[in-house]
């Protein structure tokens, strides 16, 4: 398959969306980013890259950021994780208090915030420097070194985050948080102010897509059937109240992040990841899903 | 890959769990089947065919039908249907009536029970004999003839169904009901009351994993795009509140029905049915998604 | 005190409003009132009498008629009706359905749509002919044999009420409806057709106001305890989603219904009509909401 | 009339349920009172008084403090304070999360949890020191200097109230919160933390049954209609899921503390507290909720 042709394809065809949505803006850090950016790669399992414009330029991944949190607390926590965590599509928006209600402090699945606290809450509990570890894990799947969070952006959304403190102290209420409030938010904030780019992105997702290697980075070691388990979540569960949509479109599993970054993988084939800031009113990078929606398209290779 | 052998020691896996769950038992027609009945049956592409038990005895398929009534809907429809019934995942039990009045009457997707609802409206609109055309359709699917409504389920349901017939009042409050109420039902019921096998149902289904021949059947004509977002929809919403769950287990797109049954597909490889009666209290057969889940974990063929 | 003169500043006070609003129009009989009408009546105990504008118009009186029929049924069924419905105020929209799944089939109150059609279905197991029972009872409390039931009106809501047809569905569905759907459903819509004016309306909820005399009409007794829980339940739920706030701007127990009709007693003084066809969007008449705010407010009289 | 032969003959029927019912236990300091007390003081208008039992004891009068909080709020805000709080029943639990994010952070009542905090938001941003003028404006109602709060259980609910966390940054998150999280939820600890007897709290509350004198205390001035209307909030709002209920058996505003106090009053006749501490599931007093129905039984005399 000649990838290249086909993104620089697809690079042409998303021109008619290139002004649609706007940027998140609901902390300075995002506010200021320059919304008409664009940016991918895709990464097959044998090793060949290919991109797309800015495929270098760092962002600030968000919830991209969970499907990494949830790899590393399951390899500590195995089954156990979903006693406290459902894997259910939430079918509602993704910071919807109403559910979590409903169901007793049970978050539906990992990638809703609620759920991906609870994460955070378990990582803080079994470990003695989460934060480290988590981007040692990261460094480690990527192979660079110079990956990293960034400050401000978590020190802000710390600052808003009404609505995740709300979230928080449901689940507190419900007996699904062990450790001090402030503590998880803060790492639950830091984990989301990872940076990296589509390059770096689409390398470490690479590790979900390639069942033959091991799972092994920086000490976080997977099962080939909980990589299968974690992409079978993100078929279901990656974006928000969006999950179907996607999986009827691209057909990939993948996760979406409100800094415009999406990421996706044909198991035994490939890992993708594309950028550009302007969502649609789900919170979706608008060019990053018709890019995808194209990819999978143009080869004629979904998972179905 | 020998399946026999596979199915063989799933069957002696599975026993343990032969007497858990009860059968549906809200009409006479279900309530009367011997619930400690089992089959299997996987069907490759290559057309090698292996069995289980009761592999031939018919059952009550009920909401399987729901993806072959949606692939006809499809045919004649087209992507016009999507501004009528949603894509997404319900998050919420099979019946909830809650999210249908939030949502202003569109149902979230065609596998629950205003979704379908929906699509038996809309062939009412377009066809001039649904029930003739749906059951030939089935027909050309399996190559067989005998294949044939239960009069009796069709009409004890109709009977006792109030819950429908609260959503479809719901719906047609809503606008979303062209036909009469009593019609629509009818052919509802009508549909969900064929009766097949496992060796029929894998032969039916079989179409939808074989994406390199035409899917034209009866004059049923789908794009092997269109079949692939069938199959996504059953990954992400086939088994009502168990979506995810089935999805993390098995990691096959599927449907399940309340009378025992549950196809599920490997695109490009093959389609399978497994039938045991006893349900699991989310209403999906609990040998069957034991039987599936085995089935993948030990050829380790998911689709992810 | 003299009401005729505060009657009269009432509705010069009330002229700005005199076009806000629109009248129900979901049904032809409703449709072509003459939106520009009002009248009123105030009833002492003592037998005077006090009238302005349309007071001898009939008009539908739609919701107020649950008042009456929740009476008859009390009568009948005594506390065992609380069995069946709750007397809580509902705090959503009158039709909603969502209340109704989440508390398993018990309406919050007799006011409500779901509530009054159990009533109606208590009604029609208890007695021979309660459609005319019904309105022997009204003619009693009235002593006015020409009250009657609009059959058209009846009819044509009975055509058009799918949100209702969903409620008893979902009623049947959890087990709180005995008698045939279409039977209740005729029952409920005949007893909301009743025509009367203002003048015999006051009358006869003079019947509620006066604790001094028995409730005995037409063999349909009451004792003085449970009048004034029905006035208790009038205060609390009389006025679907805006029961608060007329509690709150009237301080008298009402009901009032879509026909633009609302009565309010004050116990041991007084019973008012007030009618005018254009509503706000909750569905209470605006001019009537007006006059009995300022009639309280001018008196000085509120039960609080 | 002869109260307290009533209220002798009450303090002898309520015995039977003396020891139905758990007290609230969630703080240490509600937790160590003994649940079997009983206190009990009817206040007339005219100025007589009538008492059972441990009518001097104080205890928490926790939710009690709304109303009081609601009428020094009125004072100073007016009818401005309904542009952030509504005045409808809540019809759900009184800590319900789900109404607040339905309706975009505007709670249903000032009576619930919600809309009390934003009640003492306002306090917060209008007066200097508002827990100062809070306790004066007690103490001149009561004409008792020695009436205070108790520090111990403001901190202890403080630290507990993961749910009240979870209420006051929804409506931050909705721009209804205008001063710091922290602040907000001391002061309204704080007013829920006041130690009254039932002689006190009867006192007290005579100010809202009798409308012939002015309500001016410490400056905090109320007109009679606004007096009446905090009345009404009382009847269809005081007893968070259960207001139909008391409404329906007792027919007179009240309002009811997890402490087990419960105040009502009779406009133009007298005020009533009652305490005993052992709750229904629905977090109301049993033996106060039993005294005040039979109060009304064996009086006649309800609003109705």
């Amino acid at each position: 398959m000649n990838y290249q042709i086909i993104l620089e394809e697809i690079y042409r065809d998303i021109q008619p969306f290139a002004k649609e949505g706007k940027q998140a803006d609901y902390i300075p850090a995002l506010a200021r980013v320059n919304p008409d950016q664009f940016g991918m790669c895709l990464q097959t399992i044998e090793g060949e890259q290919f991109i797309l414009q800015q495929a270098d330029t760092r962002f600030s991944i968000q919830s991209i950021s969970k499907v990494l949190s949830l790899a590393l607390c399951l390899s500590i926590e195995g089954k156990k994780l979903w006693e406290r965590v459902g894997k259910e599509p939430s079918g509602a928006a993704f910071n919807s208090l109403i559910q979590l209600e409903l169901e007793n402090g049970i978050p539906r699945n990992p990638f809703i915030n609620a759920g991906n606290i609870v994460v955070a809450d378990v990582l803080l509990s079994r470990l003695k420097n989460p934060e480290k570890k988590f981007i040692e894990f990261i460094r480690a799947l990527c192979d660079d070194e110079t990956i990293d969070y960034n400050l401000e952006v978590a020190n802000s959304e710390r600052e808003k985050s009404y609505l995740n403190a709300a979230i928080i102290n449901l689940l507190k209420y419900h007996n699904n948080i062990e450790n001090e409030i402030e503590e998880v938010l803060a790492l639950y904030f830091k984990m989301c102010s990872v940076e990296m780019s589509c390059k770096q992105l689409a390398k470490a997702f690479l590790a979900f897509a390639d069942h033959t290697r091991k799972f092994d980075y920086a000490g976080v070691y997977l099962t080939s059937s909980r990589v299968k388990r974690i992409n079978s979540l993100m078929q279901t569960c990656g974006f928000y109240d969006e999950a179907g949509e996607f999986s009827f479109l691209v057909g990939l599993p993948g996760k979406s992040g409100v800094g415009g970054g999406i990421v996706a993988i044909h198991p035994k084939l490939y890992s993708v990841a594309v950028w550009s800031p302007r969502l649609n009113p789900k919170g979706n990078s608008i060019m990053g899903m018709k890019a995808l929606e194209l990819l999978t398209t143009k080869t004629e290779e979904s998972i179905f």
